[in-house]
């Protein structure tokens, strides 16, 4: 199933609609993804109201070809100052455009009433974000595979002896980074996250050349990313021995964050998600340790709408691609954090991410 | 040597003062980082024309220990909405601040009006830009650092034979940026460009599973970051057996990029410095594929002031460190080119890529 540029476009067009807009000026780049399938590092999207006889993709010289292939729908003109151009050449009078004004600098909405003062520019943020939040089959399919190539370079990892005492955690880092690259990725997601004894008890420790030792816990944070869409999945796990302190912990973290998969459903509040996971670990007498929000949308940003906080204000919908994240962290002894991605469905959560989670020692 | 932000800020008194600013709120993270050390992913720095007696940095809650060590010099403020906090609570009625209206949004700006009405607010954009593009002795050690490991990369890649024919670009491009990491790369600089046979005829091609085979030319762009630090630089090789057209082509080129680099001297506009390679390329009747500008300015990013273009406007002076790259490309046979990390000083530049240049045959 190809992407389905022309659907997501008429579906922002009902948004225009409602603000009484002719047109909306894209310049957000992922945004123009999202609305064409066009992947260079400079554009513009005129999306005009009335349909896409009038919208207009604007990029510069190095991208000729590469519009036409990859936006043969939608008309193309070529200048380096894409927005600008667009601005200037069809800004007739009197049109009400809206503009993503949480995008847009100060320097360049000037520039754009230098070029064209009679339009009505009017700020418009967050449209197409709005959109991106509920993913489409064609998405869910491209998170499905990114998450394949990470799930599958843990395991390639595992089982060659990848995480053993004597290595460091950037090793453990590169190596990982590595086999999802042989699995498909077109890149990671972020920064790898491996953490090890004490340093796993800091949420977003980045690797150093701290050394695995028997009896660590060992935290990896990672992602591969697959034609723009990201995974983000979390596994902890111990080397050597378990003590009692870690299986507890473990099985404390892993409860809370099944608590807040089972949580995931259409209409829910997603504060409401993240209370589900964090009134287990409060119960426990550890809420303070579970120093950040359950969860976060994801998609062709690695953080995008919906947040799953205490304090997010969103209900969740069925088509979200969210992740699950509770963590506890003893300060400089050690800690935990298990987290998937899934797909809020209409029955229960897809899970995309599908490397198990029972404690594990290696 | 440390880091003497303190003199940064200094610096950027002056500008200040010229312009008759209270204060400059930097936002550019990258800015922020110049001016104080401090790497979070989330804060705001207000620098006091006056002096850092009341200069502050916000950042919020995660940062409370980083930026107590990376910025002992300044007063910290926490507060998530670094920005909208300052001005919040310091904007004093009549105040004068100046901001970087290249980088906040339309939306940013319009929030700060409504919590301090009575500040006068100024576009002062690219101040910051403008010191960071002469580089202290400091910034070029790391620059050093950073084109060293680049070039012990692709020193061991080419001892272990890494460049043969049967592998992948993709494979080619991990395994170079594996050794990156080995020899102390923080992270790679940019995207690795490995392009083999009719693809090095791409300016910036992306790595494929294209197969290098005997008699391909290969050309290799790439880099290593180190502690936020950028280097730049381009090899191209030949398989097997060199063809005449990819000797002559090579050493058209190889001509081309030390005329350039003969070039760099204080005071010779960046313009003429695009001409001297452009002008050799040019009588051997290939300009026309010559197909972008010879080089660009290099630090905290990959691509900073000074570009070096037939359009560019400015004028170089010591301490800018740039990129010299010409390249000729014939379409859908294979193309060379040949780049350098330099930085200009008052006698010869100083080379920061070291790796050999004489046609080299793998």
């Amino acid at each position: 199933m190809p992407a389905d540029h022309a659907s997501r476009r008429r579906a922002l067009r009902g948004l225009l609609a409602a603000r009484e807009l002719d047109a909306l000026l894209v310049t957000d780049l992922l945004n123009i993804r999202y609305l064409t399938g066009f992947t260079g590092s400079n554009a513009a999207l005129l999306v005009a109201a009335d349909g896409d006889e009038r919208t207009l993709i604007c990029t510069d010289g190095r991208y000729v070809t590469q519009v036409g292939e990859q936006v043969p729908d939608l008309r193309a003109v070529i200048a380096r100052a894409s927005a600008a151009h667009l601005v200037g050449e069809f800004g007739t009078a009197g049109a009400r455009w809206g503009f993503e004004s949480h995008v847009v600098t100060v320097d360049e909405r000037a520039r754009w009433d230098s070029l064209a003062a009679s339009v009505h520019f009017t700020p418009a943020p967050g449209l197409v974000e709005q959109l991106r939040a509920v993913k489409d089959e064609y998405e869910i399919g491209l998170l499905r595979a990114a998450c394949g190539a990470a799930d599958r370079a843990l395991a390639d990892l595992i089982a060659a002896g990848g995480l053993r005492p004597g290595r460091t955690e950037k090793e453990v880092a590169r190596d990982l980074e590595w086999r999802m690259f042989e699995h498909g990725a077109d890149g990671i997601s972020f920064e790898t996250i491996v953490a090890t004894g004490a340093n796993s008890a800091i949420p977003h420790h980045r690797p150093t050349g701290a050394v695995l030792a028997d009896g660590d816990f060992v935290k990896l944070d990672f992602g591969a990313q697959i034609c723009g869409y990201h995974s983000d999945m979390t596994r902890t796990y111990v080397l050597g021995r378990a003590a009692d302190w870690q299986r507890e912990l473990y099985e404390l973290v892993l409860r809370a964050q099944q608590a807040g998969r089972e949580a995931l459903a259409p209409g829910v509040e997603c504060a409401a998600v993240d209370a589900a996971a964090r009134s287990v670990i409060a119960e426990a007498g550890h809420g303070e340790l579970f120093l950040h929000g359950l969860g976060h949308g994801v998609g062709l940003e690695i953080h995008e709408a919906p947040g799953i906080g205490a304090a997010a204000t969103g209900t969740l919908v069925a088509g979200a691609a969210v992740t699950v994240e509770p963590g506890v962290y003893f300060s400089g002894r050690g800690g935990v954090r298990i987290e998937d991605t899934l797909v809020v469905r209409e029955q229960s959560p897809e899970l995309l991410t599908l490397t198990d989670k029972t404690l594990t020692v290696v």
